[in-house]
Order: structure tokens, then sequence, then C-alpha cells
């Protein structure tokens, strides 16, 4: 039997041209349920009903939004033990700690900030001008199309994770498109989304799930004039021909791409913690077996003694280090394919270096180095991603083509400088950071960037390639919310007719808002 | 002589493959200036330097860029008579009181805005998290090419207007790419921008100046990897094609590209005061001649006695106004295009409807009429912009006709409401509302939309096609800022390493900053 997709509040047969399976990355065998490769008319009838919900959601209290949020973060705790197995089958990601103790945690965590900021409504930033009679905010923009990711199924998965958090709470509908390795997950979450939504009375297609398409279907929804926007985590590859096709229609699209993540570490940190430092950092680059959007993909070192010296520990802990698992056959098929494109531009290869033969999905912890100058011949070839347990040393002869480097990194997530903290690497920092700065959304100083908090003062984001816009993070609330929503200005507009945010009442009394340039959460003086 | 291009603080000799002349509109003259026509040599050379002066501007204070901008703003009231005689001559605008008394202290106005809104700092969002040790702002983004368009020689000048104010005030360098109908006044512009530059001791490729480029050249100029960004304000065509050229390479665009800007006048208020909305309508549709972003372009009446009655008033207005020049011979023949394809489409024409053959740029006042059930036919050549003094009135037969028709607008950069002030129309109004409020940035009620205040509340943007982007204003600071910057997070950075808005200390002692969740003008608490 061909799994049922979620349109409209039903379950119902998908008009598919097509089925897949999922596997088990530790065995590499299909698993037994089948899913539908969806046809133009799914989409078609996912996006009428989601246009239609969000004729509806408009006149809905924020606070039933949050109801929704919460209620269904409920219900994913009350299936946590079946939710964790079902995820771990599909991805090989480890039970405990990693999804039981970590992921499922942040995954009901978002959804509780989200309804947060959603009850609490100063994400829209209300802007009043009580002189000029004009008043703005933002306002949800129209039916969301998520894409989530492949590795994490649960905290970034289309209809639970951060992006499908932050739709909802913005009061858009999201069509979710699952993911085609973790789809079992998927539905199980799509089921608790289904019964928060029935619990909670909002609108039946509030909540929707595909789980594939073809690419030119793919393409046709995210430039659907129903579609309000569109949130993207993947490969580069299938962002990019999203990219193009949502901008030439005129839809946001909001893209994680890829992200090497230059981890920078000066002189004076090796000399004076050159193994603490080694060690957390190859924890950092093994997590989750490499398959991190912020894994430190490329590490970049002052060449020395001592730096061959830290060099020889990150090889012995590679090695030393059990590889886990990766999450699909594409997976080790593209790490596979970028180890090889990195040691053709010539890096050597330091550690690992092969594929496990063993059944399921391995390669061999990898540990490549290039020099600075030979990076400098072809920067972009040293600069693809190898998503996975596979991570590059880059080592500079001095400060001037440590700089020249930097100046050619692409767009990152992340970059991070270890440096002597009694002041030894000050100089230097001072050199190289501005060079860095632009070229990355988030700055980490002597800690490795895996972690990604979910703050209001994070930044999931960073100039393109790593995404589409440098202006928009897609964790930490509520800022990600913002993504989903337009600027709404009302000129002259008589005040019953204004939206509760722009009242002169503060209709939830703690909702931030700027009257006449002071942020207030009073309610406009008469 | 050849006019000399604005390259790195000196005017200096084109590397040019041709040249252009502007047009006295008021005569159909060539004016004397000969102007160059730029090669690729130039926007590289430009790039170049733009792209030193930014790695200069990140380490300049705030205050001085403000500075730079009070300056500015001196020197251009300094030469206001030379500014408005010339930019008269160039643009047919009248010099009074549009010129000297409207437009010239809009833009200098904007200019202090812009100083005030660098110097205190606040519209780059510091938010700080304690817990966390995460803290991000928005921070400058590179050098911003401005295209300005036709319409405002100086409030929307590329070397004055708002998108230069806005992006300077973002600390970012501009490279000016002058709109060629007002080539002298953009000139004299970028003559008093770079002594202003010099008095204040900026990076003298703060501000620079070309004239002209071919199309190619424009579109690899806005995906340069130098380039951080690019403000557009012009002919959808031009626009499409900037931005495909921009977002191909992941940089960001905005665009202000068409608007038609639609009036729905309810039958209460046309009989509440049918006479005195016609004036002030008829007002706005003829301002500077119909060549505003939000002239009113479109009128909605529902069928009936009255409707026939407010038509013959606006008829007689529009056939008594004597009609003002258009912006060029390009204006005048794009406008008699549009028309010809509107009435082509089905409609009548009410009013004028020809070329004036008298010398110069002139048409006749326009009004058309379509009935709703024709324009449903083929709505998108009923929303074909006649750029100039051309409006087009749709009547509906009821009002499932009338919501019809809203449903089928393009995104636009306002819409409006009239309605009886005693709650007649209030029914009418709440149904159809909704369906107005996703298709413009900024809704009115009972004003025509042709002022565009100057507030933080402004939207002046909205959904494609009307823009590029929902989230984002061209006009109202500090928010237009917002448009040249990127999310800088700083994660575990030392203290001593934070930007000034980020540090514990309020850097400005009145800069809005969210300390954990709370808005605040003050330190951060020890």
């Amino acid at each position: 039997m061909v799994q049922p997709i979620l349109i409209d509040g039903r379950w119902q047969a998908a008009n598919d041209c097509g089925t897949f399976q999922a596997y088990n990355p530790q065995t590499g065998e299909a698993l037994t349920e089948v899913y539908p490769l969806s046809t133009w008319t799914d989409c078609d009838r996912a996006l009428s009903a989601a246009h239609d919900a969000f004729t509806l959601l408009r006149h809905i209290e924020p606070r039933r939004l949050g109801d929704f949020l919460e209620t269904f973060a409920e219900h994913i705790e009350q299936r946590a033990d079946e939710l964790v197995s079902m995820a771990h089958i599909e991805t090989a990601l480890p039970e405990s700690p990693r999804l039981a103790e970590v992921e499922l945690p942040r995954t009901t965590g978002q959804l509780r900030q989200a309804a947060a900021a959603t009850s609490d409504g100063s994400w829209a930033m209300p802007t009043i001008d009580t002189k000029a009679g004009i008043r703005s905010c933002l306002l949800p923009l129209g039916p969301i199309v998520v894409l989530g990711p492949n590795n994490f199924p649960l905290a970034f998965n289309s209809i639970s994770g951060g992006d499908f958090a932050a739709a909802i709470a913005a009061g858009n509908p999201v069509i979710a498109k699952a993911n085609s390795s973790h789809p079992a997950t998927t539905r199980m979450l799509a089921e608790e989304a289904l019964a928060a939504v029935q619990s909670v009375g909002l609108p039946p297609a509030t909540v929707q799930l595909l789980y594939r398409t073809a690419h030119e279907d793919g393409c046709r929804l995210v430039a659907d004039p129903r579609v309000g926007a569109t949130a993207y985590t993947g490969s580069r590859t299938s962002g990019l021909r999203l990219k193009a096709a949502a901008e030439k229609a005129g839809k946001p699209i909001y893209l994680e791409l890829s992200s090497i993540n230059p981890v920078i570490i000066l002189p004076g940190a090796i000399h004076q913690r050159g193994s603490r430092i080694a060690e957390s950092l190859t924890d950092s680059c093994l997590l989750g077996t490499g398959q991190f959007c912020t894994n430190p993909g490329m590490i970049v070192l002052l060449a020395g003694e001592a730096t061959e010296r830290f060099i020889d520990e990150l090889v012995d802990r590679f090695k030393s280090r059990p590889h886990g698992t990766l999450l699909s056959a594409g997976v080790a098929r593209s790490l596979g394919e970028s180890i090889l494109a990195i040691v053709g531009a010539g890096a050597s290869v330091l550690a690992g270096g092969r594929a496990d033969s063993n059944r399921g999905y391995h390669y061999e912890n990898t540990l490549l180095r290039v020099a600075a100058g030979r990076f400098l011949e072809n920067s972009r070839a040293f600069q693809t991603e190898a998503f996975g347990n596979a991570n590059l040393i880059v080592v500079a002869q001095d400060v001037d083509q440590l700089q020249q480097l930097i100046e050619r990194l692409e767009g990152n997530l992340t970059g991070c400088f270890y440096s002597d903290t009694s002041g030894a690497d000050d100089a230097l920092y001072d050199r190289l950071e501005p060079w860095l700065r632009g070229r990355v959304g988030r700055l980490l100083n002597d800690k490795p960037p895996t972690g990604v908090a979910v703050s209001p003062a994070m930044n999931h984001g960073g100039p393109f390639p790593s995404t589409g816009h440098p202006g928009f993070t897609a964790v930490g609330l509520p800022a990600a919310l913002r993504r989903f929503a337009m600027l709404a200005c009302y000129d002259n507009v008589r005040p019953e007719r204004l939206p509760p945010p722009l009242g002169d009442k503060n209709p939830t009394g703690r909702m931030w808002r700027q009257i006449d340039g002071t942020w207030s959460r009073d309610d406009v003086p008469a």
C-alpha cells in the first residue's frame, strides 16, 4: 500500500507517478513503507486548500496558533519513544543522547518558543507614528512551502522544525515537503500535527504534507501565485534550482545551502592549549558523523612546528575515533565525490579517505591537508562542501597568505577564531577579523561552531551561497518569523479598522511596539 | 567636451564607448552638455575603489557618516537655486512649489533624518542575549549600486535621494548611476557630495558617479562580487533584467518597479462627498503630470447613477485642467503605448487620449473606462502601468465582481478605500479589505496615495511586482537602512572585540537595544 498524503485535513491517496522507499542507513536495506511521488495534481490541491486556509487564518487570534504549537509539542512528547525509534531507523543518528535527549527536546522547545512569540506579538515590530497617522507592522504572507534537510529529522523536519514553527507562528499555513530520507518520521509528526490542528480547531489545511515531487513540480510549487514564500534547507544544486524558479516569479525564498565554516586557529592558541582545542574540534568535526550545517569543514592554521604537532594530534584523534553512519547512500556518494574533488585539486590525505565497505553507509573519518598557496590557486575547488566526516586543514605560510585565503572565502554560516587568551594573538585577530566578519553570519571565539543555540540573538544564516539573503536567520525567535511576513502599512486608516497590534491599546499587554520613536509595552498615550 | 565621471574622489575622463545628451522636455531640444556612456572599465574602477573605501568605512565612527549627510544637506541648500533651475530644465517639473518648496526640502530632510538614524544607531537592532553569550546586530553590507528614477531628480536621485541616504547611513559606499534624463542635476549633486566627503574626511570613493552603461554592463555591475547590494527604481523591464542578474549571483537587489495603486471608492462615500473626492482625486491623478510611483492609476467604482455622475465630474475636471509636461520622449512614447494597449483591450476613452503635437513632450489628460467584466477577461492588459497623466476607471456591476477584481490585482505599492464616514460602507469595507490588504504595501483610507510621508511607520514598498520583496520599504527611516545590511552574530566573542553597538555600554546613550528580551536604552546590567 502506498502511504497517503495529508491534504486539507484528510489523509488521502496521492495522485502519484511513482513511489519510493527509505533505507536503513546502517544496513542499506529498504524499509517497508512505500511513499508516493506526487504529481502536480497533488501540489495544486495542497495549494488551493492552503490558500483557503490562509484566508481563514487571518481572522484567527494569534493565541490559538500558540495553542496549536503548544499542543503539537505535547503530542510529540507523548509519542517521543516511537518518534525517536523511527528517526533512528531512518537516519542512523543515535537514539541517545542525540535524538531523545538533544534533538527532540530542541524540537518541542522551538515549538514552545514559537508559541510564546506568536502570543506575545512583538515579532511583528508594530511601528506607530501618531502625528502622521501612519502605522505599520508585519503581517502573515501566505502559504509557506517548507523543504527540510536530511540531517535533523525532528528539529528541522519540514513539519515540526524551526522553519515550520516560524511559518505557523507568523500566521501562515504550511505545505511541508518531506525529506525523502526520513518519510516515516515525517508521517508520524504530521499525524501529531493534524491531531493538534483538530484539537485546537484551526483550518484543516493549516498543515499539509507531500512526500516527494519531480524537480519541475517543485519549481512550479515555489513559484505558484498562491504561495507566500518558501524555506529550503538542503543541497546547493537543488536549492539554486528552486531559488531561480521562485525569484523569477517574485516569490521570497529562504535557503540554507551549504557552508564549510572555516575555523582559524591562531598560533598563540595552539601554543597555549593545542591539545584541548584538538579534542573539542575533533568532537565538533565528527558530531553526527560530520553531518551538521555548521560542521567545521575547514581548519586554517599558520605554518610552524607547534602547528605540525597540532595536526598530528588531530590525525591521531580522527584515526582513533570510531566512524559513524552516514544518513543515506546519496550522502555517502556525495561525500566520496567531494573528497575526490578536493584530493584531485591537490590536497593530501592525512587520515581516512576511503569508504568503508561494510554494509550500510560509512566512510572513514577523513582529514585532508593542503597548503594555502595551493588553495589560492583553486580556491573554488577547495571550498567544495564535503558533507559528512571529512575535514580539510589549510596551512598558510604567513599572515599575508592567511589574509588572502580569508578574502577568497565564499559566504558561510559561521567562522571561528581560536586565539591566545592572554593577548598574544590580539594584533593578528584585529588584522584578520574584518576580512572574516563580512563572510560569515556568526563569528565565534574559542569554541566550535556546531552548537546553534535557539537564542533571539542567534544568526543561523549568512552571505550567499550559505543562504540566499544575508539579513535573515533560520534559527532564533522571534527573528526567524520575520521571513514569512510582509510589511503592512496603514495610512489614515480609521482606528476601528486597524489590526490589533496597531490599535491604541496594547492587545496583549506585553507586545513591544515602537510608538513615536520609543519602544514600549504601553498603550498609545491618549 | 564630454563630462567627466566621479571615481575615487576625482572627476576624471570616462573610458566611454559613446555619449548622450539630455533633452529639455518643454521644447524637445537637446541640452548642451555631453555625457559619457561608460564601458566596463569605468565600472571596474568604481568597484575597486568602492571595495577599498568600504574597508576603511568599517572603522569610521557612525557620527562621521552623520556629519557627511548633514554637510551634504547644507551644501544642497547653498546651491538650491541652481539645482532647482537645472532640475526644472531637465525634467520640466515646476520650480515652485514642486522643486523648490517640496522636493528639495524633502531631499535635505531625508539626508538629515538619515544622519540622525546613523548617529543614533538603533536602526541596527542590536540584540543581546547575556545568558547564551550571543550578541547580534546589523552591519553594513558593502558597496551599494543606486539607480534612481526619472521622476524625482532630487529626492530619489541616485546621489542624493532616499536610497543614497539610507545606503550611506548604514555605512556603505555608493556607486550612483545617474538617470539619463537629468544628468546635469545629478552632476551638480555629485559635486556637492564630493565636497562634503572631502570636508568630513571620508574615504574619497564613498560617493562615486557613473552616468550611463550598456545594459549588459549594468547587469554585470549589480552581480559583481565586490557589490553588497543594489537599489533600483525605474521601469519594470529594466528592473527585471537587473533582478535576474543580481539574484543569479546571490546579491540582494531592492527594486521599485511599477504600481497602478488602485483606489476603490465605495458607494456611500460617493453619495456623501462625491464632488470633494473627485476634486482631490483629480489633483492626485494629475500631480507631477501623473508621474508619481503612487499615482492612482486605477479607480474602481460600483455601478449606479451616482457613480455615473461622479465619473462625469472626473471627466469634466480632467478636461478642464491644463496638462503638464512629461519627463522625456521615452515617457511620452511609453504613455502613448500603454494607453493604446488598454484601449486595445477594450477600454473606452472618456477624456483626452491623444498626444499633444505641440513641441516638447505632452499628452492630453486622459481618462479611460472599462467594465469590470471586461477587466476580468484580460486583467493583465488592464493593469498595464500608464506612467503619466492617464488613469483608468473600472466599474463593477456588483460586489462579487468587485471582489473578483481585487483578487486579480498584482502587487502594488498602495491601495485605497474611500468610504462613508457614518458607517454606510462598513460591511462592504470589511468584506473587501482582506483581499486588498495582501496585495498592497500601504493601505489608505479616504485620501489619495500620492503623499509619501518620511515616517518611521511608512511602507513605500509592496508585493511583487511593485517591488522585489514584500518585507522592505524604500522610504521611512530607519527601516530603509536595513536593506543595506547583513545580520552579524557574535558568539562567545570576547567583550573588547565586540563592535560598539554590542558592548555592555550603550555607545550613544540613546541607542535602542534588545537586551534579554527587553528593548532598552540602558547599558547591559552588570
